[in-house]
């Protein structure tokens, strides 16, 4: 047996947990303004980066990206996307986005992408990261001298901060270190899940295609031009395995319009895999000197690519309140944080479950629900003002400002 | 026993059945443009008189009314409504329908008093109607010459004619006359009803206050300066006389905001019914030389007031079809009746609906749900588009157009 190596202890004034974007972006901002930060993750930064996620950015943190400094390649590489398409009843419906919202567009730019700038960003700044951190712990969280613990290395260390951002996603050390009676659960999960596809094939359609089908809902989605994501609502029973290219393929055909069909290219999968949905929010998202961020405090359903934009937005509270906090000194500002989320959480919430359920299938519902969600559509469609609402909440609905 | 008499044969253009409001727009609208027609009712003028119904008309329900030449009595005592409220957590929002909608409003005049006019009318043009017809029986749908057979005053009676128009209800014999096998049904049963309270007390508002409270929902609503008109959701299993006035008073204060509860003013009920809440449609709406209007074809929960006014906008739709049948031999139109009508009938169920699910405590659903309702309450509320999109419904959207 060694002789235990005695703890290190660091100091700093945020300690963030999760290197994911949230973390790494809140970060950037913080180290940006001369505030210190450690940031500690449990995995590799290669783990973190080999994580196929979402790719479709709102307005709102594309402004927060570059207010970063780390727009540049996103500049230059991602796609702004002006516009969406809806599609149902044989029909195809675009959503000019920016003649709806006064000119703003969503960006198609690969979460992958985004922590891949920010983190090299971080590593040109010199910032402190801890990656593959074992059991990192916060502690004395309601007290003025919150610290975090982990090991590193084979080493021990105590991080002691002022604040504490949970960026550690859903399964994450952060929400569960509040206790469970301080936290009020709001959830629900819908009986399906999407198959997604990832394919070095040219995309089907300039932009995104949300398709109603009475088979079931599909996406055409892209990285870049030469790169596309497609999405297929299945069972919860269903595997991967069950599911080789050709069926893939076979079935999106079917629940796409017949023209976006027949110019579809298919070709071999890169990736594939099965994701749950589920909507999910905790309250309050902060606990004492915690603050919870994006998927620690709240989970939504794919539909309408609002995920990581909402872990963004949060990012943007917290960045704006702990600068008011360390450079004006408005500590009152703080009980606030968790509020100006939510405000914010859940009208996401709202439309991605409205999304949800308008285009997709639920074999427990009745022939009412299904001409609802073709009424709803229908409506939507036909109507300026309904246009807007979808136009507004899918490049995102301003930003909720500490002070109203 | 007596000699049975001999049955008298009746002709005219179109047979109506039921001298509800639709029936007599109908009819009205038909004779003022010279087009022969005869209406059968199963009951008394003063029954029909008897049946306290909605009391909130749509623009183009207003103009349709005008148009037919009844709206002298309603343009002088009915009062239009540029706005209606919307209560919830607390909060009362108002909803400037006119400023939302080019200047559009409602009308608040009891369809009591819409039917009392056009009984007036059709008895002053002298058009014939059959008061306490009994069973009316509609023939030959599918042939050239249909007919309709009815008992009035103890003589049997043939009505021929070239076309039906079946006004006569949920219940009524015209939607039965139609094979079972060439209708599909849509059908949601809400688990809760209404429970109505009609008093000579002034309205709490000048506008209509559509409330949502954790207690469930309610409406003030009114039929004149004096007269109010308060409803409260209530269990499927409650009965009227459980409900003595004063806990009708009692639960209604506690479901309003506080300002709202404390300028109640209370007084003896002149009626108090409960009417369950549903929404329904039948495809199509046509079969034959039958043609199905209002109620006989589709119902609407009673939240957003859509079903007299869906009503109407059936008759402006067979009105004009029927013009350019008999005006212009249009009748390469008559197959366009069902689909004309139901793209606006699914709109409003789809409203109707979504009002209700948004408003209501639905005792089998999560807090998740409920967070949903306040989310789109909130959503809406601090949106143009989504105000408008509430006020553009509610006022009516556009009649659609038979030649599309």
């Amino acid at each position: 047996m060694s002789t235990p190596k005695p703890v290190t202890t660091l100091k700093t004034g945020v300690a963030i947990i999760g290197a994911g974007p949230s973390g790494l972006l809140l970060g950037q901002l913080l180290s940006r303004h001369g505030i210190d930060n450690v940031l500690l993750e449990r995995r590799s930064g290669e783990y973190v980066l080999s994580r196929i996620r979402a790719g479709v950015l709102e307005q709102g943190m594309v402004d927060l990206l570059r207010e970063a400094g780390v727009a540049e390649r996103m500049d230059e590489q991602g796609h702004a996307h002006t516009g969406v398409e809806l599609a149902f009843n044989g029909r195809r419906v675009r959503v000019d986005l920016a003649a709806h919202t006064g000119g703003s567009s969503v960006m198609v730019y690969g979460q992958t992408e985004v922590t891949r700038d920010l983190m090299e960003a971080r590593q040109a700044l010199g910032a402190p990261s801890y990656y593959q951190s074992e059991d990192v712990t916060p502690h004395d969280l309601e007290s003025a001298a919150p610290y975090v613990t982990f090991r590193h290395e084979g080493q021990d260390y105590r991080l002691d901060c002022d604040y504490i951002a949970g960026c550690d996603g859903y399964h994450g050390i952060s929400r569960r270190s509040i206790p469970e009676e301080r936290l009020k659960v709001f959830e629900r999960v819908y009986p399906f899940g999407w198959l997604g596809l990832l394919s070095d094939t040219p995309p089907v359609s300039d932009e995104l295609i949300y398709a109603r089908s009475e088979r079931g809902f599909a996406l055409c989605s892209m990285r870049s031009p030469t790169r596309s994501r497609y999405y297929l609502q299945v069972g919860l029973e269903e595997r991967v395995e069950d599911w080789p290219d050709e069926r893939f393929w076979d079935e999106l055909k079917r629940r796409l319009p017949q023209d976006v069909a027949d110019n579809l290219l298919t070709g071999p999968s890169l990736e594939k895999s099965i994701a749950p949905l589920r909507s999910f929010v905790v309250e309050p998202m902060q606990y004492g000197r915690l603050f919870l961020v994006g998927d620690a405090a709240h989970i939504v359903p794919p539909t309408g690519a609002k995920g990581l934009n909402l872990a963004a937005s949060d990012v943007n509270t917290l960045y704006r309140l702990l600068l008011k906090v360390y450079h004006e000194g408005r500590c009152d500002l703080i009980p606030r944080y968790s509020e100006t989320c939510l405000r914010r959480v859940w009208k996401a919430e709202r439309f991605s479950w409205w999304m949800t359920s308008m285009l997709h299938r639920f074999h427990d519902r009745e022939d009412f629900d299904s001409r609802m969600q073709l009424a709803e559509l229908d409506y939507l469609t036909s109507s300026e003002a309904g246009l807007t609402t979808f136009a507004e909440n899918y490049v995102g609905l301003p930003y909720e400002s500490l002070e109203p």
